[in-house]
């Protein structure tokens, strides 16, 4: 049983990691605070309920560890003085996925608070980090829309499944809640009722961070938001590599996540929809084809899976207690 | 001032083109009637308000055009009447699209009614159209993803601006009125609020279409459900000729569709929203790039520039109309 | 035909007077402006595109009437201005629709700018104001859940077929659309998808407005929020006079709006939806019983009927033209 | 550890058993059932996942309770079959809620199948039935209106707080999952979506329902359609009895439920939204005041407290578990 603590907990990522670590069975107590210093403490809306206090460090001492649900370049500033009081930090903010300090500063316009720590972070896209998360002290927890395309992507290059020669085309869509709580022009209902659209073409910040996971510098990514609040669907064009079809990709994925609690494959002829997966930890996958191209359709709750649920995977795979506690 | 019917005027194709149609200052009368003979007549639903008479054929003497809204394999049956009375046919059903009836069947699973007459339907994407269409007999309205796609294609294909060795890759995603109006699990709004996936991967209807209309044989499309109830979104991943870029496709469309009152090329940096095109019969277009490859976003209402008001521009096209008659 | 001004063009209600205006027969050019001043021009998005220039009287010069879509307290200041120009102003904020400037006073915090001119202005739900409107040089435009209310009750009031010993209750939903286009946290799509809920209960600025027109002292009126973007819904219980029913109310409505081009009784048994007058400057009004309760249910698109519609319909009242002019 | 059967598991209220009861802690298994007989099982969707068997009497045995959510009418054929052999039947179908055979006639339309059961009937509006519920062997499951309607105001009849010479009026609005999974006209997104409008006025089904429970023959009610999924907000106006007000109205009902772990009482000048009860066994009042009425809102997930999580909670009543297991 530890004592963990959140920072940042009236966003979106915050709330829901807060309904997650309430009925986890190894934690047994939290603490909950705002991102910012200040004097008043907040009230969480309905059903949640929890005071939200202001950022002071003491508050955290006792935690074994932290998760930071603050703005980007917010995380590197406060993760050494976690890392100094012997608290490991898992980062929901996009600060220590990329490797580069160089990449960051041009995907996100700032130079790095702690360039010196982006070596040691484990990036925690936990299916894939199994070996390295035992005992981590820094989690970079991947981006959302990231996880619903390496999940589908890594079995298949790690395999050498695809053809190279084809660039990858991800054409991803998020529900709003991908776009935080802060009223703007783009979280107003009048914008996003009854329309669709892309946005960020070419120039999304999470583009570096999937070139980087998955090791295709070609791969090229879209975005759009979608009328809903939660969900991401990805839907991926891939060309197999001679011998492959998207039978024997579907198979290649089917074994990789077998004996995952968490990522399901769906048999032929099925693709998974973002309702499937809501307010779960699960990543659906499917598999189907069209001329020489193979399809790959990822559909995750970003709220979980793409943030909060994750990063309670990686907690649970640090301290070593059951995977699947608390994301039941 | 011409009369004109409308068959199988309940569905939402149907509707629209009554919508469309009161306006029409060409249009001085109107036959209204449902896609099936019986003997009860049907009101529409405010604020329409418009009795829907049962299908007979006598009701549509002195038509000059008839507007076919009904299910695939009936407009097939129906052509040849209409035309050995001289009136000319506007099929917004699939049945005249595809120029080839082992094609049909293969999509429709049903042998084709009219063969025959396959080889005189003009299809009407009507800024490829405007030789062919003046004093046509029978138009094929083009399908309602087709159109997205088409507008955005064939400028650059006719210009050989794209390195075809590249599949072309279609991402589309539909409102719910493009299922109709037919009560289903697909248009239940449990299962469609909150909700967002593809469907018909590798095998949507309108794929020989696309196919057949681009040149593009390899082209790939899989259409998606939007949890909205009008609206396609197209987004398209091609390849760029050599000594071609984002800009030069850019400036083909824009000059292209210079003169066109119904097709907008977004300025750089800008892409359509579904919510930008509503009740219009426009189509919108962006091009952006991502790596080497150039993202095309087309946006259209589809029930109106993707089926009735395409109709109402092929139908102003064919008699001599100013072709934004109606469709202000 | 005349020149009219917009002043507050960017919001939604200015935006749908744009809509209007640009169709309407009588109106040959348009002042489009902001409701602040500054140097810099806005475009609307599409599909509008209009500019929307800074604030300056100069460029109302010329107009024989304004439409003032500005927030409280800010129409006050520049109607005195128009007035003394020639102009005729229609209001479409509240500063002109209470009568008292004390009660103005209570319901908006802030002291009446031009109390002088409150008995001069004309309280334009265009059905009951017909004796007044032509020729007037200032017209208050309803609230659109006053226009919802006064449409349903007012010809029951007139002819004294309610019990006025019963309060009347008013139970109003409203789209998202009422809260304007200001990002808050009452708009963001996070806080109105998947919800429902009242507000401003007892205590909504538009409660002494329906009072004042109704005469009825001891209404009772709740405002909710709906998850759409344009409609309004009251339901209305009342209690009939002796000697009334269900059925003599409906009579009365019905007979009431008989030649009335924008309101339209249900026959027995059906009842509105907003779905029926979205787009429409039409009030659908439905008549039943539960007890010995009357129930009257009232739809109006709030931005149509509820603003900018029964705006334009004012602006025709007051210059002779067709009241329908604008509005087909 | 109990056995516990599902009869109707693929519908809405049944599939949301599924999900509460699998994480019931006293629950060890579950005899999924479909309510029709037949030689077909089927798969519920993900994320449930579960089989769901044909209709067999014999795959109830053992059981010591079985939650029936058939239609009306089927549930009154199985209940006697079930008390025979031992089990507890917790309806939720609206068969045993009216306790005269004659008003269920009218209501429903068909002659009750057994009528005798009636009187045996514990009508589960749990917080009101604590004395009934342990060892009933019929509980009937509240309707999701009535639920919503019944707890805001059995209080303040219990205590004379109100003035019963006004007739009470309630004003629901409901998501469409109260509709059933059934694809009609009335759940087709396009009637759903963008729209809102009253249903039964006055002939509701659940009307009786709530008279009968509330003691209050004069009480009206209006149900209405949300463009949502799950919640019901009740409006409710009531006059006060002399002497009380909304503040004392409101200390009624907080003293009431301040010991009730599904019921909470806002503050002053706070209201429940269904986005605060969402997923959720609890009832959210609020309490305002209007002229001389008292507004009391109420918002429930209607399929939890409106009938699965109620369920569940009559349940763990009647076996003497902890009425909140399986509910947190």
């Amino acid at each position: 049983m530890i004592k963990v603590g959140i920072v940042g907990a009236t966003g979106y990522t915050g709330r829901e990691l807060l309904r997650l670590l309430r009925q986890h069975p190894e934690v047994e107590s939290l603490a909950i605070l705002s991102a910012r210093t200040g004097d008043k403490s907040e009230t969480l809306p309905p059903p949640l309920g929890d005071t939200v206090h202001p950022f002071e460090l003491d508050r955290l001492s006792g935690c074994a560890a932290v998760f930071l649900c603050t703005p980007h370049h917010m995380a590197s500033q406060l993760v050494p003085q976690l890392l100094d009081r012997g608290i490991t930090a898992i980062d929901l903010s996009a600060d220590f996925r990329l490797k580069s300090a160089t990449v960051y500063r041009q995907a996100y316009g700032v130079d790095h608070a702690s360039p010196e720590l982006l070596a040691r972070a484990v990036y925690g896209l936990t299916e894939f980090a199994r070996e390295e998360l035992p005992g981590a002290r820094l989690v970079a927890n991947p981006g959302c829309y990231p996880t619903s395309i390496l999940l589908a992507l890594k079995p298949l290059l790690n395999t050498r499944a695809l053809d190279r020669s084809f660039p990858i085309v991800c054409d991803s869509k998020s529900g709003v809640s991908g776009a935080g709580k802060q009223p703007t022009e783009t979280t107003h209902f009048g914008n996003v009722h009854e329309n669709f659209k892309a946005y960020g073409v070419g120039s999304h910040r999470h583009l570096p961070e999937i070139r980087q996971e998955s090791g295709v510098s070609d791969l090229v990514f879209t975005p759009h938001l979608l009328p809903v609040f939660r969900g991401i669907l990805s839907t991926l064009y891939v060309r197999p590599a001679a011998g492959h079809s998207a039978a024997s990709l579907r198979t290649i994925l089917a074994e990789r996540y077998a004996r995952e609690p968490f990522v399901q494959v769906c048999p032929e002829g099925q693709f998974p929809e973002t309702g499937h997966v809501l307010l779960t930890n699960r990543c659906a996958l499917g598999v189907g084809a069209c001329g020489d191209l193979v399809i790959l359709v990822s559909a995750i709750d970003n709220l979980v899976k793409g943030a909060s649920g994750q990063a309670v995977q990686n907690l649970n795979a640090v301290f070593g207690f059951p995977e699947v506690a608390g994301l039941r």
